[in-house]
């Protein structure tokens, strides 16, 4: 593992990393915030999935989450959303290849050498963290906005006892029945359907829900609404009588502005959770 | 003056405006935060300069401040920091030319016809903001950061009485005396350094000093550090009995990082004073 940078960020570190991933075989690069109290033992973790066309860097520089984490004395991960490299698969559109892993791993060509996102935010990932870094595994959450809102609740019920609690903003909710979805769940793991399942937030909570809170927020002036299915997610979460909250925060829209003015409540909200 | 957006930002709106400058003789894009009180009537005002190679989104995106300023009920107001176009004059140079304006109304060729910043940022824009939303004009602040830290000491220091309160993140402290300073300021200005004393801040605070409180935050790793030389605005703060406080602050450097982790103690210095 290499360093890329790192900067004193309230009175933590927030570092850039890159290492070589066998699961993509090629490197990839995340970002950590670590909070002061990393200096004197392990801390709790929050991961932070980010959206299509994102790297590590816009939740890094937007989001507005080292704050909280540092009130609260958590660490933030940052992945990427994809491997990328010139020796990597890609495709013209933005919703497709790199920046747009969908969390999941990929069966078919091209994608199948490189696009293995659910094992490397599952297994790889994780196994690194433990080695390099003061946290407490014990202790994980998860979150994310849009494409990593899908990957934060996807992992979050596929990974039973991993995370305490999982939190999105604006998720791919229901991508089965979307555009952002059935063209990448084709792409990625063919045409059988039956295994895009495992990969569909509200089909996971029709299924079987989560063992822990769940906080959703979902700008009402998002321009993406339709490509996201917010009502279906909150429709299974009510019929499970799912443990959380589904909120429409009226006037906000998909952007960053969304997310970091949400940003404090989700924080707090894992901080709950984590420190149970 | 044209919306280019508009985003729902911590309840109030987060925009970015164009508008035909005249004294910059071209068009000049801002952004402006409102909180949600400026919906019920007019609020005070924070100015945000920015450094070398920013534009008006750089802090928009990357300082956390809508956070803190919708807590007091502030507006922020973020300049870009020069003309820019086809048209205007440039230099290879990221410290000269576009993205570089220093704050200073050029008297020199090539930048004279368009690089009028003190003219835009003191006059212009303040009367198109006035024109335009609910603001309190006669309640004003400065903040800023590197060259834009130099543009809020200097135009704190030279409209007396216009602002109640400024600070700056690692501001270029004394231009006269650094190479990021006596290059500007002989290229816009000319070589007749008297007229340059009005655009350095250290010797301002030595010649006359702010009627009001100065925050200064400087961080001890800064990699600039000799470039803007803030031992010796510290050092004509305490000679003059400035109010206000000079800090070194351990472990921040240059970066976003810094200001972000600051910004909320530098918002409350100014509401403080904006509200006393």
């Amino acid at each position: 593992m290499d360093i890329v940078s790192q900067n004193k960020s309230f009175a933590g570190s927030q570092g850039v990393y890159t290492h070589a991933s066998k699961v993509c075989a090629g490197d990839m690069t995340f970002g950590l915030f670590l909070p002061e109290e990393a200096n004197e033992g392990p801390v709790p973790l929050l991961w932070y999935l980010s959206g299509l066309t994102c790297t590590h860097a816009n939740a890094m520089e937007k989001a507005g989450a080292q704050a909280w984490c540092a009130e609260h004395g958590i660490a933030l991960v940052l992945p990427d959303t994809s491997p990328r490299g010139d020796n990597v698969a890609n495709d013209e559109a933005y919703d497709l290849g790199q920046g747009a892993g969908f969390y999941v791993n990929a069966t078919q060509d091209p994608w199948k050498p490189h696009f293995q996102m659910w094992d490397y935010v599952a297994h790889e990932l994780p196994d690194l963290l433990a080695n390099e870094f003061a946290l407490e595994m014990d202790r994980q959450a998860i979150t994310g906005h849009s494409m990593g809102g899908h990957g934060a609740l996807t992992l979050a019920m596929g990974l039973p006892g991993r995370f305490r609690s999982v939190s999105a903003f604006a998720p791919i909710a229901n991508p089965t029945a979307s555009d952002w979805g059935r063209k990448q769940l084709s792409a990625y793991l063919g045409d059988d359907e039956s295994l895009w399942a495992a990969h569909d937030a509200t089909l996971m909570m029709r299924e079987k829900g989560f063992d822990g809170p769940v906080l959703i927020d979902q700008g009402a002036d998002d321009n993406f609404w339709d490509l996201l299915r917010p009502e279906t997610l909150a429709e299974a979460m009510v019929a499970r009588k799912q443990d959380g909250l589904h909120r429409v925060q009226k006037g906000y829209d998909h952007s960053y502005y969304f997310i970091s003015s949400l940003m404090e409540d989700h924080v707090a909200f894992h901080a709950d959770a984590l420190y149970a």
